[in-house]
């Protein structure tokens, strides 16, 4: 194992990997930018760097100060966590060319996997099915218009470097497609640096359903089951569970078996997560794969009792995996919910500010996941998300009870501080929520 | 389902207690000694009820005030959670003669199982194996003297109505006898409100395990396997695990169907726990029945994903059992520290006090019961228990490495307030502890 590791990363998902590198007895090295100094990773690293102020560009993405702050810190491996340059594939090479480990994949899967266009004609090749659409990025207008002749409305044009549910939208008519598409290409080149974008068709009343997969270095994997994450606020996930609700075992199961094989077949190493949509008839498609630790991860270990973030770190080591296929036994269900700062009543616009209270739940089967604590002040620089709120239960059911139980339980305030945290159990009460009956449409026409 | 339960306790239990009414959709009744205004579970009730000052006989203990304020606040049923009145049988029918319903096992069974007289006796008669001991008490020093001959050195008295750890003395000479059967007779009046005591034969080098048990109201009764609690300061626990390391599966298994067996012959109703000492070669003795929740419960949570205080409230309002012994499948390994504010390095004297900092630990299989919060005054009027820190992990060696990281992560200051966070930490560093090669005597001679 490694003796010390960088965690290239902030908010919860930086103490998440604090804390799975401690239990490995793992040294660790924060990285804070000035807005995150003395934050909650910070205190319990063994070393931080400051890393330069917001915005990210100049910290949390300056790839140079990152391998710099691990070189003078005797790191041996970088933990990028999710979001910033956790799915870099520069960075991740020039990890290695600094002769530390990045925890992930090797570069050039990450380039193949990474890049929309490339994922789909591997994914293809490997036998995944996809929706119809373009594999190769959309060259111009005339071509875009070409494409949407020949893949049918609706359909949905994204941006090949985008992620996080940024960077992508639906046209329903032929009269939007050039304003869509000249839109997208634009906010591509501002989000991701790259304004590339493919088209494909865009599926209705489906479900977003992802498999977790955990491949070794040496060409063992096996899949963690689904997450069903369909409770979606403009492709944002705000809920997500596993197992997916409603849906047959032997179809989840297919694709599991599906990811893990394609997994295998692309060379992956590491944690990666394979996004799917299921079609009400049942049939599933390939969208992407995200090369590295989901803000979701939990749910999978809830049931799994497999702590993801220290495999991450077992596998970057260079270990084999330790149990099989049919070593992993889920049990039960287990439900995220996503606490942001933000307005609910103001199209959920952020709410920086400092926290009075910040009394999160606790209990049996109840984790919460968070970097805030009372006097928090919560940066405008950064996403909003708070915390994370997991629950486990016997069942969805006792996991929905359990969760709403929950909720109620859990108390912010702050001056002009609003949380999700209403709106999370508005939607959980919703029958159609409760039934499975949802799809990842299913935000856009709640009115609570 | 009750409609509303009021929750005769404080602390951690009471909260505890909460949280499994919320979840079941019970209203919840609390009880608030004057010490105790505006504190956890108060905030977490939905009623709340001053019953009066401390000392607990006065407002926690008093059972009149405590069902006058069921009554009064049209509550169902009363749970007396662990210590208090919760293993007083005649508390448990004034419940009854009141229209109230106790959770817990029927008064005329908490008064035979209680009683460790009548309860030796009894599980006796259903085939569990006692250590050569008197079954009746003691009636004087003559017969004192008498038995010691009979059942030989080292021996221990323990008063009848014990419970906790306290009132129990061990006696390794002949010439010790009088004076500590004196003492224990005079401390157990004072402590319990019965002078009387019984005796038995001292096992050195012996292991506590205890098996749970929940039998419903209809004949219906599984075992949740063991928790080992042998690491205990002056015969309190401190540390509880599950399963108990280093024995073998066959002799835990073969406890767990005998105590199932006995609950069931005796009639019991509710989650018990059967105690039993277990020789170094492997003979198991049985010691007592705790007719209640006890303290130590989560480990077994974590293990078997069930919710025994759900389960208590369910068998109360008369439900069945909704699983076979078949249904019970543990996972894993599961830890439990009591995180007392007492001072290690002055015999472990309580440090009442106010809390400024109170920074638990979270994360993944990581879970603290506590009624504790920064500003918290922590009352000398009670026990010194602050929090229970509970990890599970996918073997014993994950869980303890688990639990020391969690450990270190647990931050609690207040002026003059220390807490067995280091110490509890000295201890699981421990080799004999990590081998597994401790006994209950492990304690008296750790030197940290």
């Amino acid at each position: 194992m490694f003796s010390s590791v960088l965690i290239a990363n902030r908010g919860e998902i930086a103490v998440r990997v604090a804390r799975a590198c401690r239990e490995l007895g793992v040294r660790t090295v924060a990285v804070a930018s000035t807005e995150d100094r003395g934050s909650a990773v910070t205190r319990l690293a063994d070393t931080t760097v400051q890393i330069g102020p917001a915005p990210a560009r100049r910290s949390y993405l300056n790839a140079a100060a990152v391998i710099q702050s691990a070189l003078q810190t005797g790191a041996e491996a970088v933990h990028p966590g999710y979001g910033f340059l956790s799915e870099d594939a520069d960075f991740a090479e020039a990890c290695a060319e600094s002769g530390l480990v990045f925890i992930g994949p090797p570069a050039d899967v990450m380039r193949r996997l990474g890049d929309k266009s490339t994922a789909r004609a591997a994914m293809a090749e490997a036998g995944l099915p996809l929706l119809p659409g373009a594999v190769e990025p959309v060259r111009d207008l005339a071509e875009a218009r070409r494409l949407a002749d020949e893949i049918g409305l609706p359909l949905i044009i994204k941006a090949v470097a985008g992620g996080g549910g940024r960077g992508m939208r639906i046209v329903a008519s032929m009269d939007d497609l050039d304003a869509a598409y000249r839109e997208t290409t634009a906010n591509a080149l501002t989000l991701f640096g790259d304004g590339r974008v493919y088209m494909e068709r865009y599926l209705a009343g489906a479900r977003h359903v992802e498999i977790q997969v955990l491949c070794d270095g040496h060409g063992n994997g096996v899949h963690l089951g689904e997450r069903d994450c369909s409770v979606q606020r403009r492709h944002q996930k705000l809920i997500e569970e596993t197992p997916a609700p409603g849906l047959p075992r032997e179809l989840t199961e297919r694709m599991a078996a599906a990811a893990i094989d394609a997994a295998l077949a692309a060379g992956y190493v590491g944690a990666g997560t394979f996004e799917f949509l299921v079609a009400p008839d049942g049939g599933f498609y390939f969208m992407e794969v995200n090369c590295r630790i989901q803000v979701e991860h939990p749910v999978t270990e809830a049931v799994t009792g497999i702590d993801l973030v220290q495999e991450q770190l077992r596998i970057a080591a260079g270990e084999r995996l330790a149990f099989t296929q049919a070593g992993v036994r889920p049990r039960g269900a287990a439900i995220e919910c996503r606490i942001n700062a933000e307005d609910p009543a103001r199209a959920f616009a952020p709410t920086p500010g400092s926290l009075e209270e910040f009394s999160p739940p606790s209990g049996p089967f109840v984790r919460v996941d968070t970097h805030a604590h009372p006097g928090y002040r919560i940066p405008a620089a950064y996403d909003s998300l708070l915390a994370k709120l997991i629950v486990w239960g016997p069942d969805r059911d006792a996991a929905l009870v359990r969760m709403r139980a929950a909720l109620a339980e859990f108390t912010v305030t702050g001056r002009g501080v609003r949380t999700t945290i209403g709106f999370l159990d508005s939607v959980l009460a919703d029958r159609r929520f409760q039934e499975a009956a949802h799809d990842t449409g299913f935000l856009a026409s709640f009115t609570g």
